[in-house]
């Protein structure tokens, strides 16, 4: 993670890490060519540190560097990402000789547009699955690295994490609520969710994975919620932004709720100073 | 108004003006040398071009510059705005032999804090009110410009301008509702409001001025106003931020209708990526 301060233009954002999990999110902004060097940099840093075949924990994962999704922001296109991906996959691949999968916008098949799909069996099954035709990396070897085991990058829109803690401690009613906003069980298509407990809470969170905030807005996705769980008798107790949130997620939100016509980042203070000083040059 | 993008380090933010108030609103913000050169120039040119007795408009005035507030932001405290404010006054009355007056935290009496009792009477008051000795302007001659009158200036805190439509033609309920927001009224202290018709629309306004949105948010405001209309059956048709409102304002807002715990500026991707930038220097 500090290898990618280590490159001028590139920042690191947020970062985040538990036990559970055991698995770092790093989230960082750059320039093109000063980001796919820092990425570089810490990707290689985690095949020297992470040995895969002591590696546990309840996130599905493929390898030491599991996935590498590039976003489009700014005056970066989606299209520029894929391409961006696709030096990454090359670079990494001939790097550290891991086989590499393309996901997303930059996927080669259907199929492997799904992240799921791409990691069926997680590390314990690649020695197997690599072997099938349908599953050759689009780089690298098609056989499984001795530690860091398979890696997967590629593009895609934004994703706003958010969670949100009910009052009760039933695990089946947050599991039917989370059914009730996950894509694949009939919820939102753009929404991926799951319940889980919060022992030291005493409560259940219900964690979101948004994917495109624009069409299904954070207010669409919370009142759903809200109403599921009011099916129950269950409060909302709190919710968080889980990583990093676009201004306009919070921007729609807000002008949702006060029936606001008109907020753009030009009205809002700290976002019109810097579109003005940006004009000036 | 052109004037103040004629200098280094100072950026002109918003303008609104219109017939019916006949008056022009700037929001710049600039260092501190370079912004008092900016409002120095616009203000000259104001008195070269503002002829008072010519003037007429819906809100009350004192001067063809009529109020200069300097409001602090990022690394600026109130008590270096209250600084500034002094020697825009001083200057402004040496340059063009305009009376000033200081009002708000820069304020020279209590009476004077209050902007609405320096304006008593309007510019068409001014010059029997100028000889009170409790009404001795602050800087300049005690006696009212032949063509710019008197202008004031001082230090606040933000002031965030929040429109609210409501589906009705009835003024009389406006004005109830209005009463029931105002400050002086009964309403919330920091909340100045008045009912305005808006005949292309068919709908009455709630105009809000709301001095200091941390200790009475946007959201209390909203749903206080919504309550009070609901009385009447009146519906919010739309509402609208009138100028720049500062980011929290509205994270505030989104965080109290999605219940959020934790959402800060360093967790939205634009104002993060600021900061990183700034910090690496």
């Amino acid at each position: 993670m500090a290898e990618i301060e280590t490159v001028p233009s590139t920042y690191l954002l947020d970062h985040s890490s538990d036990d559970y999990y055991n698995r770092l999110v790093v989230v960082a902004v750059g320039s093109r060519k000063s980001l796919l060097k820092a990425i570089m940099r810490a990707s290689i840093r985690a095949v020297q540190l992470i040995d895969m075949n002591k590696h546990k924990g309840q996130h599905p994962r493929l390898g030491a560097v599991d996935v590498v999704p590039f976003v489009p922001i700014e005056n970066v296109n989606m299209e520029e990402c894929v391409q961006l991906s696709r030096e990454y996959a090359r670079m990494f691949a001939e790097e550290c000789n891991v086989p590499v999968y393309l996901y997303g916008e930059a996927a080669s098949s259907p199929d492997r547009r799904d992240i799921d799909w791409v990691r069926k069996g997680e590390y314990e099954a690649l020695g197997d699955m690599i072997a099938r035709p349908e599953r050759k990396p689009d780089f690298g070897p098609a056989k499984a690295h001795p530690t860091a085991g398979a890696a997967i990058t590629g593009a895609r829109n934004a994703m706003v994490g958010f969670n949100v803690n009910l009052g009760t401690t039933d695990l089946q009613i947050g599991k039917k609520i989370a059914r009730a906003l996950h894509g694949a069980k009939g919820g939102f298509a753009a929404v991926r969710a799951m319940a889980a407990e919060i022992p030291q809470k005493k409560e259940i969170q219900i964690g979101m994975s948004i994917y495109g905030f624009e069409s299904t807005p954070l207010h669409r996705v919370f009142e759903t919620l809200r109403s599921e769980a009011s099916r129950y008798n269950v409060p909302v107790t709190g919710s968080e932004i889980n990583g990093i949130v676009p201004l306009k997620a919070i921007v729609d939100a807000a002008s949702f709720y006060l029936r606001l016509d008109n907020l753009t980042d030009t009205k809002i203070l700290e976002t019109a100073i810097t579109k003005a000083v940006k004009a000036r040059g």
